[in-house]
Parts: structure tokens; sequence; C-alpha cells
């Protein structure tokens, strides 16, 4: 299935509200929706709040200026926001109280800063849509970044490796549909570590870790799976791979990474590519028959 | 409830073999018994394999010297044998070969070095019953281990508490039930981490290390639940806490401990209450509504 076509501005230069966090990803979709006749407009958020973003015009928006951002936008002239990029700092109560716009939302703001990661951004899009912006998906300005079904880059996935990934599937699901993580290790015999908060790249040290002090068979083939959760609404926070994934699975001595084909995102492909062949790491679209119906 | 009485030996001085791993609890477990009139015979697995057992007669048990072991216990006339302590270290297959008495024993090998740790405990206790060993749990020895219902120690729980505690324990259920892990560390709000194979230890730093970098709330209170698995063989691996747990919760930020009642063990418990007064943690013994019924 060839990737949906890209969602166009109405007007060549109709402003894109960008709220972006850290990683790569932001800067992604601002240069492919300009790529698109955009404009994009960035808001720090987050991780991102100390992130250069020029050349496109940006506001810093921390959780006391969240009004701030979203006033500056709407003078823009935005209509369409997309959220994307980490997070990971929880909102401090004592950084709300400085500004009156932000005052003005607090009964919005006290629902976001309660609750894990996704309930957070659940809550911080209603109260967007509160202030008449439409919150987009990545997927809709950037289709192409989906990952397909099937294989993506490096070898083969063994048998072990395809009972490993079912595993790994199952367990994110559950930890999926209790909000708390979207992605594991597994080996075919066992599920060797569960994403809470502390994001994909710590858990995927703590298994080097483990492998180093021999508390995983040197035999036994790992890898690691990415999923949405289920229910997740695909707007938010799909889950997401690019080639420092697969170094840190490589570093983490797994056989490959299972992504959600058409769910989960592929940042800079083509390195991610070359990273996998280079260390000999699998990317696979996986086709879970757990996935939620479109 | 009272805590029911210790199993007595048949005669003064009948051997009771102990399969001792890592932490103090096989000691405990051998000192009680000598109280009661056993003559503990130790036999150094996994994480106890350097360790001392003196003033008990021990031997080393790797695992390529497993037949050897349970020979050595039948010889001296043990036929109860007690699994305790932590393995951590997966069998090596390398290492299984060298002994004759071991290499009879062969296919229980294979079906006990494959699998998570319950299910390893569970085919090694499979093989030594097979031996005509009867393979006894920890509380039968020391059922004062066990912990009661209510508070145990440190400050009291409040609402929010509570509320991170039935979080904790239905997450905590559904890695038990996917034979993951036992433990989680949660708050009202959300769940913060899950034990896989790394352990509690390790959970607890890395939840320390979150609260540092600001990625868990100040005012977030967050617990620490420990649990049987559903279903979990009571003979083999209990949860467990001591002072250590207590002190390495207090590390970590955390506002206490929840444990399941009649299940968990708790060592030292004198150092345990000393450590959660001076440190300020709650620990109560928490009885589940999805608790299995014996």
């Amino acid at each position: 299935m060839p990737p949906a076509a890209p969602l166009r501005p109405r007007a060549t230069g109709e402003p894109l509200g960008i709220a972006g966090g850290g990683g790569s990803l932001p800067r992604v979709v601002a240069d492919a929706a300009a790529a698109n006749g955009w404009s994009p407009h960035l808001l720090g958020v987050g991780d991102g709040l100390a992130t250069d973003w020029s050349p496109y015009p940006s506001r810093r928006m921390p959780w006391g200026q969240l009004g701030d951002g979203l006033a500056w936008l709407r003078d823009k002239g935005a209509h369409r926001l997309v959220l994307c990029g980490t997070i990971s700092v929880r909102p401090d109560f004592r950084s709300i109280f400085p500004s009156i716009r932000t005052l003005l939302m607090l009964p919005q703001i006290l629902s976001v800063v309660r609750g894990g990661d996704d309930s957070l951004l659940r809550a911080a899009t209603r109260a967007f849509e509160a202030r008449g912006f439409e919150v987009v998906g990545v997927q809709e300005i950037v289709p192409a970044l989906l990952a397909p079904a099937g294989r993506i880059a490096g070898p083969a996935a063994t048998v072990a490796d395809e009972a490993a990934i079912e595993r790994g599937f199952g367990a994110a699901a559950m930890l999926g549909a209790l909000d708390i993580g979207q992605a594991a290790v597994a080996s075919a015999e066992r599920v060797i570590a569960l994403e809470a908060i502390e994001g994909t790249r710590e858990m995927l040290k703590r298994v080097a870790d483990l492998h180093r002090r021999g508390r995983i068979g040197r035999s036994e083939r790992c890898v690691l799976v990415k999923r949405c959760k289920p229910g997740q609404d695909r707007r938010l926070d799909l889950p997401s791979i690019g080639a420092a994934t697969v170094e840190e699975a490589a570093n983490a001595g797994l056989s490959g990474i299972a992504i959600s084909a058409g769910e989960a995102l592929m940042l800079d492909y083509d390195d991610l590519r070359r990273m996998a062949d280079a260390r000999r790491i699998f990317v696979i679209g996986y086709e879970s028959e757990t996935r939620d119906q479109p």
C-alpha cells in the first residue's frame, strides 16, 4: 500500500503550528510541511524548549505560558497544530502561575499535569481544540514516515525472532492497555524489559547492562518491539524509531526491531537502513492481530 | 491471624536440603530450621555459589553439577528441600556438560534452562521431585516471615498512597500473569516502573534517577508494590522485602511499600521497622481482591 497523500494547506503559506518536543521529529515535520507549502511555526515544549528552530519562526512554550504560545499561533493565523517530539520532564506546578493567559486556562492545565504522558497529551489536545485549533497527526503531514508491513532493513528474522516478536507485542499490548508504555524487549522464552516512563533508550541501556552481566543467555535472541497503545489517539505520540534506535538495539545485543506496520514512524530512513545493515539488526513492520481496527 | 506452626523434622537432626541463592534469605531459613531441630544442608546455587555457608555442611551446585548436588543430599539422608535466594545469572549451556550424573538428567535440565525464572524454578522443582525430594516452601519452615495484613511499619498511608497501591497491584498482577515480574512502582496517576528480569533493586535505582531528573513530579507520591504472580507455586520465589528494600525505596523518593499479606516475606524485621521509621516509609500488608484463593 503506497503512503497516503500528505495534508496540504488551504493556501500556500498557511501557518502550521508545531508543538515541538525533543528529538529529530519536529524538524522533520517542519521541513516536510514547508516542502508542501505550509509555513511552519514552532512552539518549543518539553525537551524542545532549548532548541533553535530557525529558520522557522518560533516561541518557547513552558507550561506556565501555554496560553501565550497559543495566542501567538492564533495571531499568526494558524488553525492546525501538530504535537510531536519528546516531553519527558513533568510539568511543575510552580512553573504554572506566571502568566495571565495561562491562569485563564487553569482548569484545563490542572487536568493536563495529572496522569501519564498519554493522558497529558490527550488533555493538552482537548485544551487546544477548545481554543479552536485542529490537532492533526504527524502522519497526516508526512505519511511517508509510516512503517510499511514486512522487512524494512537488515537481515531476515529467524523463527526464534518471530516468536520473540509475538511475545513482545503481547507484553506491549498489555503495557499500552494500562497506559504505561509502548515498548518491550523479549526473547522467544521470556520478556526481558518493559518500558514505563523511562523511555526506550534507557530501557535498551538496561538490556545492554543485563547482557554484560550474564543475565541474558549468550544464545538468547532478543528483539525490541514498539507499538501503539490499544485505542491510542493516532494524532498523538506514535511510536517511532531512527538510526540511533538501531544502534542502541545493537549495543544492547538484540537481533532486531519490530514496529507496528502503518502506525509507527521511521525517522532518517537512509541512516536507519545503513545502520541496520552495518550492525546486522533486522527491522520489520509487524501486523499484529491484536492491532486496533482503524 | 497468628502465623502457622513451622514444619518440624520427623526426628531431631533430620537433614533439610536448602538450595540457597543470593541474599540473606537462605541463612535465615537455615538458622530457623536449625532452631527447630533440623540439620540444614546447603547447596549453593546461582548467586549463592560463592557464599560461605558455615557452620552448615554445604556443597556448591553449579548447573553442570546439579545431579551431584542432589546425590550428596540423598547420601546425607535429606528428603525435604527448600529453594530460596536469588539466582539471577542464567544457566549457560556450556557449563552443563561436565558431570555424568548431570548428563543423566539432561532432558529435565534442558527444560530448566529455557523460559523465565519462574518456569526455571518450576522445572527444577519437577526434576527434584522426580528424584524423590519433597520441595517445601520457605514459609513452611519459617512461617513468621510472612507479612501480616495492615500496617507493618512506618507512618500511615494517605488516600493518594492507597490509590497508588491499587494501581501498582493491578500492574503487578498483569506482570505476574505474563510471568514477567512481581514488582512495580506507581503513583495515584500512573505506573512509573515495572520489574522484568532486572530485579527490584535495579528498578528502584531507575526510579531514583527519574526523580533526580524531574521525570517524576515533586508532589507525586509513589509506592513500591510486590506481590505473588497469579497462580504462582507458593513453594517457590515468594516476593520479599528487607531493611535494604526500605532504604532503596527511600532513596528512590517513594512514600512507602505494599506487599501481599500472607504471601510475601519480610526479612530482618527489626531492622526493617527501624529503617521505615527513620526514613518515614510506610510498609503495609495489602490484601488484594485479585489475590488467588488458597
